[in-house]
């Protein structure tokens, strides 16, 4: 793709000018790069290399660049640059980042850098760091432009360009004289009306506002359902505290998908942490794994109640793989696509609609279980031509996955009802509970209906 | 949540106006409303009430809501509104609204409505139809504000201010004399500037921009790696074709991600689709699941090699289930976290990433296979006192979870280095592979090791 070329010559020009040791030419290269190529860059260049591209990074960038690489490159740069160099980094960044920085730094470091700011920044920064990671608070910028009601188009001009450091107006917020948010307006406004126009005649005053306690992917539908650029963040007396920005919010639009993702695979948040070792990694995973392990133990005395059967028939040992494996795979189906509606909804499926998906997923158990079902018996019936195998395993099947595809619809349903995160159902829960059922359904089958 | 409230109380007064058919209140709160309000209010309604809402919807505002509300609301909507009146409607959206609500009518209205529009707006419309829907060219907004380099900032400034009804100006786009996109600038920098400056001198020329047929997900990359509002598309002359806008790139970045998410769960992309009958959907889902069904069946030919040991000693079929359960989870944690790293980084993993990745996985599965076959063999030896069984089911556990591990992450980083999308190797493809790899480790450990 070219544009991914476009990108990658970019990436590939600072690892040639590097290796090169080309001090000035690297030194162009960089004042006129993004941090997320300069990161790029050094994610793929030895210790040496990476100090000496640090040698050669502007001020202006380095902080963004720290910020956006990875945690070994990170780890090579904190260890490597000199304690001075750091704090001037640090003070060319937004207040919101030099909280993210300092929060990822070992305790010692934070300590030091938090000590050498200036009191104001420090106040700010210690104020940010107060709040949940995951919160409005946690990802808020806290400096946002405002200005008074009274100001005028003309004024507000002349404020803006005096403000020469505010990054990214969208949006001016509007304040009355008590200090809280009424009302917003745009850099464009201001160009369209005359000079002389007060903000409290031009500006919307139905500002939609978020606290800083509110959940970070509340504050993503909000801004999506809107389409903002940025949400002003506000306290109890609706005073401005600072804003979210767009660029925030895909982060956080990611990061729950990925969440998602692995809360679905059974992976629990905290593992994605790549700084575990193997102990800590294996640790967090195994939570879910005991479930399986008991639900498959207790599966075991299960299949042991039906050991004479076995003895004299082990050919229907055969078929356990494949009951399992069909009732999983239609009940992961049927879980994510009930998870996903939830998530893009947004909102509870009220009684009737719960009631036509569930409905509707039955359905489509009952047509995908009689296709494979007579797939299977067909084979059966040429395999081992038996017919009372080939009727027992057909009719397992079928039950095994009707009854996944509701219990999968059915289960993340509930969870979201009783307020658990459903994208946990779909994980080993799930899995086991539709295990048990289908092994339970395919041995009544085979000993009650056929005699086996 | 408070904020949540905010938008639940729009939304239930818009219901609760519909249903006492104020028909005044409910003109001015349709009026105050957002597009996203008034399609969640839809939802809620019945048939009758739907039509008396779009009887007061101002047209400014209704297309907007068409192309947000449900399938089922906008079958409503199309059915029972007027064809005057929808073609009043698409009067006043943008011409990439305008295509995507057209995209989603019945033929017959497509063309009835294409017919009726002016020639110009018609060829707009009809020019980004036929850009594939997950192409830059299908999701970007031909109309960006665009000027020449001369232009000074004066100029550009009245130029804007007579342009009333461009939507979202975030970046003015720089053309030169042959129409070529040579630089962008803000509306901020005009403000900042002297106005005789020309736009030339202000502008930053190195622009990203990328082609009418680059993939979706790739404009979303870069506007998340560059914090980019806006992305310019070009032709191959590097004309402007129009802007991918941030809030475009925010659903590409949803839709992606409940799409890998399904992917991974073996549910073909198309089959999302709420509309399809429970026949259509079963076909469409079934695709995936013969995959598990001859994995399946071949399974149960390999068991059968081992029907006398079976027949001998039916006590080993009770732990088919466990350990294939066991292998299946954590293939699907290691195979889910290796797509998320490779989604996230957006680049392939270097030889000795994978090669690092790959050894940490194998130790996570050796310590995970370890623990879980402690456990188990100690459950063996005091439920069957019996240390053969129980050394027997211990090791085939720490094989088969320990290929799980390993398999989980080879396989995506295969699929991920051939060009094929990983997302799809955790769906039954995975599973489906070490169901065989466990099953295959247990019995021969079992006949061959341990003599049963």
């Amino acid at each position: 793709m070219a544009e991914m070329n476009l990108v990658q010559t970019r990436v590939d020009a600072i690892r040639r000018l590097v290796r090169r040791k080309a001090t000035q030419p690297l030194t162009r290269a960089l004042t006129k790069s993004s941090a997320a190529d300069i990161a790029e860059a050094l994610a793929h260049l030895t210790r040496n290399e990476c100090l000496f591209l640090a040698k050669h990074l502007p001020d202006t960038i380095a902080g963004e660049t720290l910020l956006t690489c990875n945690e070994e490159t990170m780890r090579v740069l904190i260890d490597g640059v000199a304690f001075e160099r750091l704090t001037r980094w640090l003070d060319e960044m937004e207040p919101d980042d030099q909280a993210d920085l300092i929060e990822r730094l070992p305790d010692e470091l934070q300590r030091r850098l938090l000590e050498r700011m200036l009191p104001t920044d420090r106040q700010n920064v210690e104020e940010l760091m107060a709040y949940p990671q995951d919160s409005a608070g946690g990802i808020m910028s806290p400096v946002a432009f405002r200005l008074n009601d009274a100001t005028t188009c003309r004024e507000a001009i002349s404020a803006l360009q005096e403000q020469g450091d505010v990054e990214m107006v969208f949006y001016l917020y509007v304040e009355n004289d008590a200090g809280q948010l009424v009302g917003v307006t745009s850099l464009r406004q201001l160009l369209m009306n005359s000079p002389s126009t007060a903000l409290a005649e031009i500006m919307t005053s139905d500002v939609i506002a978020v606290s800083a306690e509110t959940d970070q992917e509340e504050v993503a539908r909000i801004a999506q359902r809107y389409s903002f650029l940025a949400i002003p963040v506000v306290d109890d007396t609706r005073k401005l505290l600072g804003i979210v920005t767009v660029d925030d919010v895909l982060d956080v639009v990611r990061e729950e998908a990925a969440e998602d993702m692995l809360k679905m695979a059974g992976v629990p948040e905290d593992s994605s942490n790549d700084t575990d070792g193997a102990l800590t990694a294996a640790r967090k995973r195994l939570t879910w794994l005991l479930v399986t392990l008991v639900g498959g133990v207790g599966l075991s005395e299960v299949i042991g109640l039906f050991e004479e059967t076995l003895a004299r028939e082990a050919v229907l040992a055969g078929f356990i793989p494949l009951v399992m494996g069909l009732g999983g795979n239609v009940g992961i189906q049927a879980a994510t696509l009930t998870v996903r509606g939830l998530a893009v909804g947004g909102v509870a499926y009220d009684r009737a609609s719960s009631a036509r998906l569930l409905f509707k997923e039955g359905q489509v158990g009952l047509v995908m279980g009689l296709a494979l079902a007579v797939l299977l018996a067909g084979y059966c019936l040429v395999r081992y031509p038996n017919w009372e195998l080939a009727a027992a395993v057909g009719l397992s099947i079928v039950l095994a996955v009707l009854t996944s595809a509701v219990l999968g619809t059915l289960i993340p349903m509930s969870l979201d009802k009783v307020g658990v995160d459903p994208a946990v159902a779909t994980g080993p829960f799930v899995t086991t509970s539709i295990d048990w059922i289908a092994i339970v359904v395919y041995f009544v089958v085979c000993t009650r209906l056929f005699g086996f």
